[in-house]
């Protein structure tokens, strides 16, 4: 658990979450325990997505995956473990914060692991595979929605939860975390085919290898940049008229992202 | 999901979730999201087990194990979605019970399945494969209070919180749990050597194989049968005083399992 939970990475999901709680007038402590529990669950899903019979990675974060560390069935367990105790962090360490709305933040972490998020995003990307690019981009939207923007748009979505936001808040921030989720996705996609293991710190052209449907084998290098370039302005546009330095940080990972493909 | 969720069992932490519900004065209703969430992350347990990484068996209730008619891609990521829908049914779905109370329940329900709890207590056990039996009792009690007694414990307790159970009957309650779920992997162990897989509906003879940890392994068959009896004892010891028609269905839960070995 604590191998992959601290084996570094960017921590996205967390740093959006806790700008998300700020963003809606909430102090950042309110939004910690999720941020925490975010980034477990993250930690859980690459854990159990390196596995052989799924996508079957040796390196990630430049570091030996966990199951080559420490065997297959400790690395399945150690997975579940860490999603049960994101469950139980977001419970019983959210302090000042009404429980109806600790409940709330609760059903939008489970929905974004269950079967319409993460779970089902990789059941249906596992499904996928050897499928012609003819299959479409509403088929690898659909995945990318699910397998990684779900995660991020709840990342979001408990940050708000966590501060106080209104109804029409939560739900703008949902939609800007959708945008950013799925822009990262085919950031990622394209970096797959663009860069090397060594810069990326994790096998670098394992998509094409397995036959993945991304946005590049769909819409070529040229097209999918532009898609990411125009979800950047989207996510932005749905956010104006929130405080401006308080909008600083979403902007700014929004900007990071992007940035990997220019 | 379905698969596994729907093949019967014979829902003893539901019963048991319920019943405690109710005996501390509690309506049923209150507890059944909770009591569902359960047998959830049961039947996420035993998908995970049956894996071939973890305890490789190919039959459960009769039926092909999960991966057996999915593969153990979908199974494992079948059961990460299950145990996220757990947590969201306690939490969207229990009504009338106080948020304080439903947060507190999720606590209970996460340990239960955490490194504390089940998933803790299997990787124990796959670490004790093929441990002599001189590594003793207390190993093998420290694996089945983790890996069996931890979530029919955590079956009582969600339904005591959710009767708005007092402190001390939830603590009760806690005990009465975790000794029926020792004497029931007590009392599974003792089948294991004892019966036929057509009789058992599941591979028999497999922890003999496998070389486990067992209580026959370590005290042979007739010293693990007082040890179960023993647990039947001391679970009705601890409920004495309560209300007598109201603790029936724990007892009648209790006599039931202790009575295969009979």
């Amino acid at each position: 658990m604590r191998y992959t939970l601290l084996s570094g990475g960017k921590r996205i999901r967390p740093v959006l979450c806790i700008a998300a709680c700020e963003l809606v007038g909430g102090l950042d402590y309110a939004a910690l325990p999720a941020a925490c529990a975010v980034e477990m669950v993250h930690a859980m899903s690459l854990i159990h997505d390196d596995l052989p019979c799924i996508d079957n990675d040796d390196l990630r974060r430049g570091k030996p995956t966990c199951h080559k560390v420490f065997g297959e069935n400790v690395a399945i367990l150690a997975g579940d473990a860490l999603q049960a105790r994101a469950f139980e962090h977001v419970a019983a360490s959210t302090k000042n914060v009404c429980p109806t709305r600790v409940v709330r933040a609760i059903v939008e972490l489970a929905k974004s692991m269950a079967a319409e998020g993460v779970a089902g995003g990789q059941v249906m990307d596992v499904s996928s595979e050897g499928l012609s690019s003819e299959e479409g981009l509403e088929r690898v939207e659909l995945i990318h929605l699910h397998k990684s923007a779900a995660l991020l748009e709840g990342a979001v979505v408990l940050g708000a939860i966590m501060g106080g936001g209104s109804d029409e808040e939560v739900e703008r921030l949902r939609m800007f975390g959708r945008c950013v989720g799925l822009m990262g996705q085919v950031v990622d996609d394209i970096l797959d085919v663009t860069q090397s293991t060594e810069k990326l710190r994790k096998t670098a052209g394992k998509d094409l290898v397995a036959g993945k449907l991304t946005y590049p084998k769909v819409l070529g290098v040229d097209k999918s940049k532009e898609i990411a370039r125009k979800l950047v302005e989207d996510s932005k546009e749905i956010l104006v008229g929130f405080d401006t330095p308080k909008v600083a940080p979403l902007f700014a990972v929004t900007n990071y992202i992007a940035g990997k493909i220019n």
